[in-house]
């Protein structure tokens, strides 16, 4: 029996490569000569440089770069590389460059943060001539409209004295001429696709500052003039690029990367379906007879592209069932998920704690994933001999 | 596709018949065309004669009688009468005569309850022609050595001046004399099957009085004294009878109860298994594709002749894969209990408390049927066409 094993990350709990293990060992339990495909998903956010280089295994390695943090110290960043038919694909987390989870950049203040970092390990890239980038927008702690990446892949932003600005939210008010006659010419060349699952716009009610301006640290009292310098750069850089991006879905997202990457040539791609090709996981479902997905929490999200819902649409191009196992399904969401699931299990065996599921999440895959596999195996003979 | 349902209770939280309905919404909401046979399953104590008349349909119903409760008051207590092709079968709970949780008993101290009503009950069905008896010993709150039910089937026992003895702890001590020459001679001709998980004699530091003793009411410092009695009266009973049972597993049962029937000639039978026979679980698994049992909590103890056990063996007899769905499957166990089922599988889908598992048990496991449901027939069309 053939198994592809492809679940998202259990965020707080698991990376995806751990939940894959943790099922494997059950499956391997019940049926010991299963053939079990392991092939970690990500959604675009953290863990995905992590699940892909789990997933391709040789094709892929774990690289660093010297660029620079949010807060403008040095920092060393993670990205990977992948080899495929194609050609080279880099896989960039900005979380890894620009992450609201590093110390060193949280201890500047956001008006004071930039993605430079971002754009400087682009162009490390470029340099060695990488032309494929998949760029996974979560977790930045940024909210500079995306104009740190521009000004280091050559955008000139500079003030009334032609001095140049800074691409920070308290410096951007302060520019007048935005000159793109400098930015590197190779960006034209590229494919480069944007994951994430942020679709707001750059600036508004709906904009990068307004909905997650505050868990990076804008006050409410300063949103609007945020908000308003990401409008007045955006408005100057897209004057000088000659493209209009800002009011696109997802400009708004990782504080205006989504901005600055559309800028470039940039597509928006849901990230479980870049990740999902990165991987192979189309010729994995196509010798298998059965796969798993699942996440930490499933519910109506779970059906707008996220990783799970992803696996289950190309394991259904290719009739395979798919089984979801999530850290929890929620009971009022069950009806609509039900559809396109195998079936849809949540984690404990029993009343269970938030921390107690978290904290036994392995085990309880294990056990979720042996049991179901023991129904599978003695509930089909009865049916029909197995090939 | 036919699917046999055959739960025990799920104590504290929803009676086998509420469990085989919630499963059966289930399964029928993945199977809309499935030919789902519901038999409650019971293991003999409390809620042994609503699953019995629910799992039987038409072949049973459910009568009253007048009986005098263990505190000495008249009560009505139900019991269900079962025809099937050897005869009438008597279905009684010692609980519906002298339970513990009625009020008007425990009001009497222990030291005066006694069982006579359940031999009352016994007489009058004997009077009716019934000579099968299946006879539950679960949740009694009397301690006499079931001396109530001997008496009220003719035993005599009386004191050094020939006057009657009352059959209650208090009084046993006085007996001097114990006559079975009015013992009720059709007791000869009855199968008197005597369901209990008790396997204690009657008397001993096992004994009823010792370790049912004070959940009933007995203090700690007349335990010697209760037991005492137990044994003096036994010995004379069993003298009387000829039959020496008192030592045998189950005589402490039901306070002693398990003692008198034995001695009038029942023989101890695992609840389930009687309670299988009578609902005829084997001719509904005869004819099934797939069956589904469970019970509140799932331990080592389920494999000791539980209702769901003996739904697994006699699946297994058949080749019919058996799934465990209980409220929690105790994460220690799984692995003993693995061997014996096609799965299994506690209910929550996400952290819950106890309270919210009990409390939202029947949809949590419609979910979880459907579910399975679900997984078995999206993974069986891959191996071979369904019949």
């Amino acid at each position: 029996m053939r198994i592809v094993v492809a679940p998202d990350s259990f965020k707080g709990s698991l990376t995806a490569p751990e939940v894959c293990a943790a099922i494997a060992r059950g499956l391997l339990r019940a049926i010991p000569d299963a053939e079990v495909a392991q092939r970690p998903m990500a959604d675009g956010g953290e863990g995905t440089l992590d699940a892909v280089l789990a997933a391709v295994g040789a094709a892929g390695r774990r690289c660093t770069a010297e660029v620079t943090g949010a807060g403008g110290a040095r920092a060393t960043a993670a990205y990977g590389l992948v080899e495929r038919d194609e050609g080279t694909t880099a896989v960039i987390e900005v979380a890894q460059v620009v992450g609201i989870t590093d110390a060193a950049g949280m201890a500047v203040p956001v008006a004071q943060r930039s993605t430079r970092g971002v754009g400087e390990l682009v162009r490390t890239l470029l340099d060695a001539g990488v032309r494929r980038f998949m760029v996974g927008l979560g977790g930045s702690s940024t909210n500079d409209g995306g104009s740190g990446l521009l000004v280091a892949l050559g955008l000139a932003v500079t003030d009334a004295d032609g001095i140049p600005v800074a691409p920070t939210p308290a410096a951007l008010p302060r520019a007048r001429n935005v000159d793109a006659s400098a930015l590197d010419p190779r960006l034209a060349q590229c494919d480069v696709r944007i994951m994430s699952d942020v679709n707001n716009p750059l600036t508004g009610e709906r904009g990068a500052t307004a909905i997650f301006g505050p868990q990076k640290g804008v006050a409410a009292e300063v949103i609007a003039t945020f908000d308003a310098a990401l409008a007045h750069f955006a408005a100057l850089a897209e004057a000088a690029v000659g493209r209009r991006v800002a009011a696109l879905p997802g400009a708004g997202a990782a504080g205006g990367l989504g901005f600055a990457l559309q800028l470039v040539g940039g597509r928006f791609s849901s990230g479980a379906q870049v990740v999902a090709d990165l991987i192979g996981l189309d010729d994995a479902l196509d010798r298998a007879d059965w796969a798993i997905t699942g996440e930490g929490r499933s519910d109506r999200q779970t059906l707008l592209a996220k990783a799970p819902f992803v696996v289950a649409q190309r394991a259904a191009a290719r009739a395979v069932p798919v089984t979801l196992i999530s850290g929890a399904v929620d009971a009022s969401a069950v009806a609509e998920l039900s559809p396109h699931f195998a079936g849809c299990f949540g984690l404990p065996d029993g009343p269970l704690s938030l921390s107690a599921c978290i904290e036994g999440a392995a085990d309880l895959l294990a056990v979720r994933a042996e049991q179901l596999a023991r129904l599978i195996c003695l509930t089909r003979p009865a049916r029909g001999p197995v090939e």
